[in-house]
């Protein structure tokens, strides 16, 4: 009867700095060590971001390298999501760390507003991320900052640009976007299941104050959780 | 027990062509005695885009005008709704129109993807084209692409960016947005219910094909309809 939630962990994310927090993991050591201490913890998946000498969100491709490298050493059951989200960097810079071959990579396939900005996600560009993580057989994760993400990766899936049931992830609580809303919440997991199956797994996200409210709608749900 | 049900016309739209269709109209005078042949058969909005001498979209405001005034002149009685899309136009040139002060607007609240390119709607830009309607008392059509739209117009109203009850279109069937589908647009009858009131009007505008299935939807269910 019982199922096991898959606890992904954000360990940096892109937005956050030590002067907000001085536990948010920055240099490669500091990422490492947090990820393994998260493994014991029981997480099973690192969604991972990193960050230049100043402290800025990069997609610089060696240093993803170095991070998986040191995340595989210390703890190699460890699945390592790479992110390829739009605050790192822009266009095809996104996916250059794609060819490390990364277990998992996110995966943002509409555009919606973020904070200050619009969040640039062009079919061109979404049509050539899914194709690289076809190419280097990487496990997208599909994050849903609204609902027609949801109904786009369906078509994607549909004309073989995903492999496999798609992984969705349901974003909420990030401010122009999508709110952390319960009957949003419901409505996001019933799409899943009309779309990709009864069985098919999903995970949630809340930002900021919404974390630990998206984590207990998610697990008390049957979903997976993103911390 | 009956109500009416708000027809509004869009006569030339921004993407279709006389190559495509010899009966869309693209001079003024083909758009002024459309929208007076739609108002003798029962519309009683005119969503309206003008087109350059080249018959390209655009948001010239010298042609706003004179569409505006040619309407009023031969259908007093008609709403004149001008659209600030952004396939006419770019930035703030897309409400350069806004000083005619025409009855309504069209207002896109946040961002998505297009057919082939993001529709940029950037925070700032959403501000000052809702600031700009408050200013000549438009009243704005939400254009809801997507389900967060809805809930960044709740949100804009409670800040006093929305003068009274937004009404919002649900727009759907564009490629790489929201398509026509049925459980989505019941929910976003029942989110608009939620957060304006049972009683707040909405309308609902499908693309292309989608175009008649959406106006049945609509009107069965008591909303009002975009041809
Ligand atoms: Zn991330
Ligand atoms: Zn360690
Ligand atoms: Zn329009
Ligand atoms: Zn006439």
């Amino acid at each position: 009867m019982s199922k096991p939630c898959i606890i992904c962990v954000a360990i940096t994310g892109s937005v956050p700095t030590q002067a907000d927090n001085p536990a948010v993991p920055v240099t490669l050591s500091e990422q490492i060590e947090s990820t393994h201490a998260a493994f014991e913890a029981g997480a099973s998946i690192a969604h991972c971001h990193v960050r230049d000498d100043d402290g800025k969100p990069t997609a610089d491709p060696d240093r993803y390298a170095a991070l998986q490298e040191g995340i595989k050493a210390h703890c190699p059951d460890m699945i390592v999501q790479l992110s390829t989200g739009g605050r790192s960097g822009s266009g095809r810079e996104r996916g250059g760390m794609l060819p490390l071959k990364p277990d998992m990579a996110s995966l943002t396939v509409g555009s919606n507003n973020f904070p200050t900005r619009v969040y640039e996600n062009s079919p061109d560009l979404v049509d050539w991320l899914a194709a690289e993580m076809i190419k280097y057989k990487i496990k997208p994760e599909i994050e849903a900052f609204d609902l027609s993400h949801i109904f786009h990766a369906a078509l994607m899936q549909k004309r073989g640009q995903l492999a496999g049931t798609p992984y969705v992830q349901f974003v909420m609580g990030v401010k122009n976007a999508m709110p952390a809303d319960r009957a949003v919440f419901d409505f996001y997991r019933a799409t899943v299941a009309r779309l990709f199956g009864d069985d098919a797994p999903w995970c949630a996200a809340g930002v900021g104050p919404q974390q630990i409210v998206v984590n207990e709608w998610a697990i008390s749900s049957g979903g997976h959780a993103r911390t």
